[in-house]
């Protein structure tokens, strides 16, 4: 009974072969091996972009933080949510990868900055002038830090007031396929067609082990890449190991199997803790991730009979009364349904 | 018969079986899990460290560079040799992460510097005073880039340099299982005992899929370490799988044995090259690495017979006459005799 | 009639004849010539801080850039209100010489930052552990960008916060001396004895040409101080030139003389802009900066009478109606009383 | 008697009364003034150069270090001089301003490169590809630290190598006008005409109290260099207090003229030197600066007796015997004829 994160769960088991699969022999290093390249070039595919440019790195504050780097000069703005996971789970990275750039957070609602918003940040910014970070880039999350995803009209909307000041846009797509799967579109609609320029395109919170593609659909934005990752030492050596992992999970539609997997979990868990009595769910549940607050008595049942979340049995205890406790809940691609009931039955108590 | 790299051949068998046996139900990310817990249990019982701070990171220039960026200021230098990987293969990673701290080159001999070289160049620093990097550590690299393996004795009378002027001593010990079979010492001695203070230590050269763990001997150096690595994008989120491999690696000494192998096969290969007609070894073969000088005509036939190193047929066509040509050939753990053999049959004619 | 910046108005004559009297034969450069001896001496006694480690340099970002670089890691928080000249307006100098900290602003009211919103901010950013900033240091600025003043209890209060964290205090002293002035303290009040531990004690603003002082009141927090202003290229050569300016200032009171004209400016112009028919103060004015709201028509007739601050006609032709527009007032040494009549005379219509 | 370094003379009496004359009144701040529009405008008289983009700066290692931070990327590599003043004598500025880039040493003769050991450097770059910095930008010095000029011709070979890869050519012209008053030619000449991009147009060593002028021949080049610098602490706020100083610099020759006077008298100090029993000149005397070895004795006697200039009583006692003990010596603007003509009678004894 785990939904602490999508990170602590395993690895596909078709994944794990690919992996054994692709362990024979020598293969050239530095991504330059048939693995990566076969990963390449399906991820071209799945998005309609045989232009793009794909640099494979094992971690998402990696691939958030390369991308960004591309995009923006040191003294230039980031534009992106007071939630975003570059903005509070990131410890300074796209600082640190940007020389100092400074992300300029703009007000969201449920993680969901509006158009309007943005548009004032971006004004303020020029009118400021020389004295002040200027427009650099857009950086928007989905599926969002709050568990919702933006709708197609909506990133439509946001990319169109980027554009306009001739902003590229990025997209942490941490859980790209979650919200894939929730739109019911395609990798092109929900990117570039939109006005994306860059996806940050996650895999390992969706059944590999560690592998994100950074993916650039404007080749001329991605020309600095290759350096950045280098001089960043996120430039596998043993370059095969990453490219069969993102191989394997874009083979059959495996990545959209799973993320759909992990979407049905969690719409049964929000269903289910909807009703726990003194419950409530705190945003839409659009994916897989829930935020919901809960009686504290439901929590120490729940924790007490072997669930783990973000949530101890102290912070349980902290406060007084039985006031509802938020607390957020990630399914990932491997939960199955016995244990979302049995953590049901607990909280119910 | 490819002797491209170590870094080029294949994930040991026993290390692929203990990712797949981590790969069971949840565990808690970011280097909380017990497979990494065991893997550091190791590293310090190895290396007679019980108080040692150790981070795993994937890959070698992070591991080195985030060493470097916790020993010294951005306005100190580093003083490495002429050839260093971390001079000359890390595309400025150093420079990165340090903030912009200069890399001060001490001249080499086989890519080993001598402590009279190394005092001269930190006296000429100190000299300069205010208007020029000022001391800040030495790194070492041990196997070196020319295949050469310091000395205990050469190790300690450069650390005594070092901490003649209050200099902490970094290891880069992408090879480190190669010197230490060389050496037949233990780690401690060729490390801390010697003077060392930070290691990386390496493994995915000999047989890891991408592991290196930076080894602090003394805690004070190591008390910003998670912060760096966290916000430099190399903090794995699911820990287990570095762990698991790292474990394994060092579990009935399976680190060595794989060293033992390489430097064995790197041993025949470089008697067998000291026959070819018109060759030449160039540098002591003490571990896993050779240079090699050998006639074109030998090249040509090596080549198109199979043979894969850091040279093409274009290569070998570009100069006139049979002048020997310069070549290195890297052993990793996999590589059979009769590969070795039939290279040398081929280059022998 | 110039209200637009302390920074528009010339240098006070003593200054001046201070430069032209150090400009004879030869001198040592790079700051140990000895007028710059003279000055850090005389700051040190206004400090009351014989121990006092102080750098020189010819602008207040850098000042503060410096001073903040000392003090925090390039994963740290920097914590400071939402209108910070280091947030607003130094075009992320912070982040720069940092290496990439963040800076955390916390809510203010008129400019000052509480106890409770400073500590919620600290708290806050323990609580996200590794993958947040951590907590690093406290920056205020006073006067404050609202032109307010916080009181030695206010001080007190924030140092306490920070102190009880283990964090510095760095205040932003552009305008220390009118904040001085104000408050009728001394120097040693107002910063190390209230819990400050640096400050960028500005003389620009205020009568010199370009110099400002970095004060460490600890000089174990100055240990690098020289060199990372040296490799910021904000080591002067002529160092003398420098340490003249400060010299004169602190001669003779000057530089107290110099703020109190400039607050007894601020304090006649404000009373009078309070008499504008349909206009308003809208903080309360405590030194020598004034942002009040007035009728358009005012502003124009005010510009169209030769009145020079930070708004234009097309500014005033901006909106419908006649509703109150803001706007800065500030007030140098310099500025003539009749000069103030006469504006506020243009403005009454 | 002093000749330690042109920073250490008084400015000149000109360029002071200009100073007095601008502090009348309000002016617009950041360069906005009137003084900085004349001094740009001469600049770009003085260069032939009326598209060129201008900024002025206080000091030269900032001219240096913004000017390399807009011509290259963080993991490039800047070519140099091994003995070249961004590399001895800025404390990694070039560094700390690019964001970790790489001086690449090129070997030196009398402080000049070749265009062969220009050449050999970038294609070994080149060559190592992605694993190495890659070619960023050439950076000469002009007077050389060696106190030699390059010639036309030289300057012409060395940026055609320069352009021939698509790099960008800096000049750091700290002593610009010594070296165009040697070679007798004009500013286009001596930069745009063969080959230079970008110069750091010094003042400070030559009569004025801090400004230095970087000047972009190539406006698309320069597009960052209003934020570079403002986030590096170096918009100056009261910039026509730098303004006056440049245009009085330039008005009616002063600037050729003072380095003709300090040109010769260097002329006149080496050829006393050349006859001092058992002294050496030791690289061509082509400007302002000299490089000389001379008999202890002498120096201690001119030291002794009031001269001024890099050595010590104790240096010179430091070695046994009377072999010739080298020294820099240096002339400015400012130098009387009976000094140096006092100083060459201490030396001969």
């Amino acid at each position: 009974m785990n939904f602490g994160s999508d990170n602590m769960g395993p690895v596909h088991p078709q994944v794990m072969e690919a992996l054994v699969a692709a362990n024979v022999g020598y293969a050239l290093p530095y991504g330059e091996d048939n693995h990566t390249a076969t990963a390449i070039a399906r991820i071209r595919e799945v998005f309609e972009a045989p232009e793009a440019e794909v640099f494979l790195v094992p971690l998402g504050t990696a691939a958030n933080a390369l991308a960004l780097s591309a995009l923006v000069a040191p003294w230039q703005a980031i534009y992106c949510s007071e939630v975003a996971h570059i903005h509070c789970d990131e410890c300074a990275a796209p600082e640190f990868y940007t020389g100092g750039a400074k992300l300029v957070l703009v007000g969201e609602e449920a993680a969901k900055i509006t158009p309007a918003a943005l548009e004032a940040a971006i004004a303020e910014g020029l009118a400021r002038g020389l004295h002040y970070v200027q427009p650099g880039a857009v950086s928007l999350t989905q599926v969002t830090e709050r568990g919702t995803v933006y709708s197609l009209d909506e990133l439509r909307a946001l990319c169109a007031v980027a554009k306009a000041r001739g902003l590229p846009v990025h997209l942490d797509g941490a859980r790209f396929a979650n919200a894939l799967v929730a739109l019911g579109c395609t990798a092109a609609e929900m990117t570039w067609k939109a006005g994306v320029d860059v996806v940050s395109f996650g895999g390992t919170k969706n059944g590999l082990m560690a592998v994100e593609a950074i993916v650039f659909f404007k080749p001329e934005q991605a020309q600095n890449v290759a350096f950045l990752r280098k001089r960043a030492g996120h430039l596998f050596s043993k370059g095969r190991y990453l490219g069969a992992q993102m191989a394997a999970y874009l083979e059959g539609g495996l990545w959209l199997d799973l993320a759909a997997r992990a979407n049905a979990a969690a719409a049964r868990l929000a269903a289910g803790l909807a009703e726990v009595p003194g419950g409530a769910i705190l945003h839409p549940v659009e994916a897989n991730m829930i935020y919901a607050a809960l009686p504290r008595a439901a929590h120490r049942r729940a924790i007490e009979g072997g669930a783990e979340y973000f949530l101890t049995l102290e912070d349980v205890a902290g406060g007084a009364g039985d006031d509802p406790l938020p607390a957020r809940f990630v399914c990932d691609w491997s939960v199955p349904e016995a244990e979302i009931d049995r953590f049901l039955t607990l909280l119910r108590g």
